[in-house]
């Protein structure tokens, strides 16, 4: 009698523990599943094809990862991105990134597209003067010696270079001027304000040398066919419209300048007619007070009356800890906001409950139809929610945030908790040139093998180039997305018949 | 009958653009008030001295922001804790912090609470012998020249120092293999396994000088009194119980190492009345298989039997990238869990989706009753839910973060995500002498002005230390907060009287 009782008790004790370590087991298997569909880009289906493409990207991504996680080598994302950018070229996964479609860009900025070497291009044109002063260079086009305050003496660029020394040597101190990159980028760049500063000095140091008129439009093209040739189809710009001048000295206004952007575009169009063009969001800087902003509203809107298919609409730019907050402006900016549509840069921050925190709850209550950054839009949960229910994109651009100092670890980036319960996100660049990062893929690949999920995958991928189009102003959306998928059905037969 | 019509449309239009601004300015301020009403703290209510207390507080704290909110001095938070780790001592704010009755550590370790200074005093005492090899350094009491390996020879420590040339520079050599702080942060702790590399060197070298079980009773004595200084009431650490041992050789095994620690505390709460005591969490290393989790939960399990008031519960520890995933442990730790209380570390890792991360998956699936760090728990949105609704709390441990590398700027410690939406937390301090942090108040004051919101007033400050009572073992929780209301309502007194 004994012995059986024991057994049953066992029995049942045995059965118990087995019960609780199902129960375990399915309980961490649902908690998991149900956040995977939770997962921007889980409304997606895949068709055949794209589970085999798939298969290749994740095979590749986790070997990638794995060797990463445990004995970090490329990609020791606590590291600077100058740091492992150049290694990241090396995977067959940015290979594939680089190929593939990608959307459009709805956050870049008109003058810091491209890469220091094509600026350095630009200074071996003729008429262009530079005066170097100590710790400072300027640069303008002139058909003669420039009337512009120089502490020592204008000299064409072209004669200071062939007197110089050494031309190689004169050429990488000029392409200095165009690059924030440097080799000590956590003692150059030792918080916000600092890379601030040098980044300004980008655009003080090249502005006047691309408001050459010429320059200028030649710049926009190149800008379009490098995009293009990133497998983008579609750009917003942001331009603060500076006026452009000739070389005889004649000056233009702001509206001149959208329309050089508009000829370049449809001179571009008719050019690759595979480019589905461009459009402009004028956004003049933010550290001004709100006579201002009422002027920069009246130039909007006759840009808007001008060209009304190719002004998308208003933002301000400039560093947001700094400059005006929103809220200063908000009586002139609720009295456009019906005639206007707003594209507000907010929460490029990574303070909490300052001013430029704070942008946030006025660009919303704005109706802002995207925001550029809200890097601090994790900290608001209420926020979080209403974006959502109003469908108000994020343009986010995880490389600016990194290379301007808010984020040093690539993986800290909120953007993971974005992606996570399904924000609505657009990636973008904001100034790839000046970081010498690709116009799109670069930020794409970052953010797929350093900010998403390793479970992350071609969904997530295709959903993102999608949002570009949906949340983009285009009119026709219908027909680009249906181009869009032609192209990534190209994209991902190519993917499964290649060898990876 | 014209100018009419005209004064008459302008006034219809004047009249909705009113509407609409006054529209814009209510929901901003709406969303705000709302969002502050959802942050950790809301639901204390203050008597009318806590309200004047605020009001200096939160008077102090805006200044020191704003002043850094524009041109950062101490407070450049996107710099290394080590670099402003002192600035912060000239806060006015730092000392209300300290004078605070903060509660509780729920998240420390044992030989990692005392500062560099203390334990440069041990090796002044009696018997301790040293060993210097190249890079490295042993240290062990013993009445006898030790038999441990040395690749050079033993000496007695007192010998070295007082036949060296200077036994400042001596002294000061040896101190730096107690701390973590080094003058280029950046630079040698370039990620988080070289952070770690460091970290772990400190209990190599340290813990056969600790484990000497004189020293380590004094160690514990004197970290129990540190805490009480820094007005905390009561403590649940965390050990690995290694052997101690005598000087003539004799070891000892865990089960002696935590009556050690009973009879500490018993001394101690005789010794100091108004100190409420201390818990042990066993928390072994996780580099380990499947087998010795088994015997480290019948070591928890007889210590439970032994010292069922003082045992708390079970742990793992060591870095989680590196370490084994606690899904391998699953079938153990399942059938323990109805007899052993969880109090897993869990998500200290920056990577997304690797088993690190997913350990997060495990310990909630195993009712653990608070998780370390969950640092990664901001990616994670149903997990995030899941714990306000189980009521597991989050030990935050944010200077500790940044030290082992997870994150560079507080200001971007997902901390401020679980505050703004009140999620269960604990601050604590994880093993604050090993980077020269008081017990748990240099915690507080970066939380409060590094992570939380510039808005985030004594409320928040309350909430935490009460959280921390709440959310302890204590048996008796209601005399534990009785007796913190007393001492909080003295501190709120004495901070109205004082002039700041
Ligand atoms: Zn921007
Ligand atoms: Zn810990």
């Amino acid at each position: 009698m004994w012995p059986t009782l024991v057994y049953f008790l066992l029995a049942i004790s045995c059965a118990v523990s087995i019960d609780e370590y199902e129960n375990v087991i399915n309980e961490r298997h649902d908690l998991l599943q149900r956040e995977l569909d939770m997962m921007l880009g889980n409304e997606i289906t895949f068709s055949d094809s794209e589970i085999k493409a798939n298969e290749i990207v994740m095979h590749l991504k986790a070997k990638e990862l794995d060797r990463a996680y445990r004995s970090p080598y490329a990609y020791n994302f606590t590291r600077h991105f100058f740091e492992y950018k150049d290694a990241v070229k090396q995977s067959p996964l940015y290979e594939i990134i680089k190929k593939m479609p990608k959307g459009a860009i709805l956050h870049a900025h008109d003058v810091g597209l491209l890469s220091p070497d094509y600026v350095l291009n630009m200074t071996y044109w003729d008429n262009l003067y530079v005066c170097f002063e100590e710790d400072n260079m300027q640069l303008i086009f002139s058909d003669k010696t420039p009337k512009v305050t120089c502490g020592t003496q204008w000299q064409l660029l072209r004669d200071a270079r062939y007197t110089s020394i050494d031309v190689e040597e004169f050429d990488a101190e000029l392409r200095k001027h165009f690059t924030l990159l440097v080799d000590e980028p956590h003692e150059v760049y030792f918080d916000v304000n600092s890379a601030w500063n040098r980044f300004q000095q980008y655009f003080i140091t090249t502005g006047p040398m691309f408001c050459y008129k010429l320059a200028w439009e030649q710049y926009f093209y190149d800008t379009l066919k490098a995009v293009r040739e990133d497998n983008v189809m579609y750009i917003e710009i942001r331009s603060t419209l500076p006026p452009l001048y000739d070389l005889n000295g004649e000056v233009y206004d702001s509206i001149a300048t959208a329309e050089s952007y508009k000829k370049v575009v449809d001179q571009f169009v008719k050019d690759y007619p595979d480019f589905y063009g461009a459009k402009l969001i004028y956004a003049p800087m933010r550290l001004v007070d709100a006579a201002t902003v009422k002027e920069y509203i009246k130039i909007a809107k006759e840009i808007k009356r001008r060209m009304p298919d190719f002004f998308a609409g208003f933002d301000l730019v400039g560093q947001e800890d700094l400059g005006t907050p929103t809220k200063e402006f908000l009586s002139e900016l609720v009295a456009a906001k019906d005639e206007l549509d707003y594209f507000f840069h907010a929460g490029e921050t990574n303070w909490n409950g300052m001013s430029s925190d704070e942008n946030l709850f006025d660009v919303i209550a704005l109706e802002t139809r995207r925001i550029g950054h809200a890097f601090a839009l994790v900290k608001h949960p209420l926020l979080l929610e209403e974006v959502k229910k109003r469908g108000i994109a994020l343009e986010v651009n995880v490389i600016s945030n990194v290379v301007l100092k808010l984020v040093g670890d690539v993986r800290n980036h909120p953007l993971a908790t974005f992606l996570a319960q399904n924000v609505p996100v657009v990636l973008s660049s904001d100034d790839p040139g000046v970081w010498e990062a690709d116009p799109l893929s670069h930020d794409f690949f970052i953010t797929f093998m350093g900010v998403a999920s390793r479970h992350a995958d071609l969904k997530l991928l295709k959903q993102l180039a999608l949002n570009s189009l949906y949340f983009s102003t285009i009119k026709d959306k219908d027909r680009v997305v249906h181009e869009f998928e032609i192209r990534w059905t190209k994209f991902i037969d190519s993917l499964v018949r290649d060898k990876w």
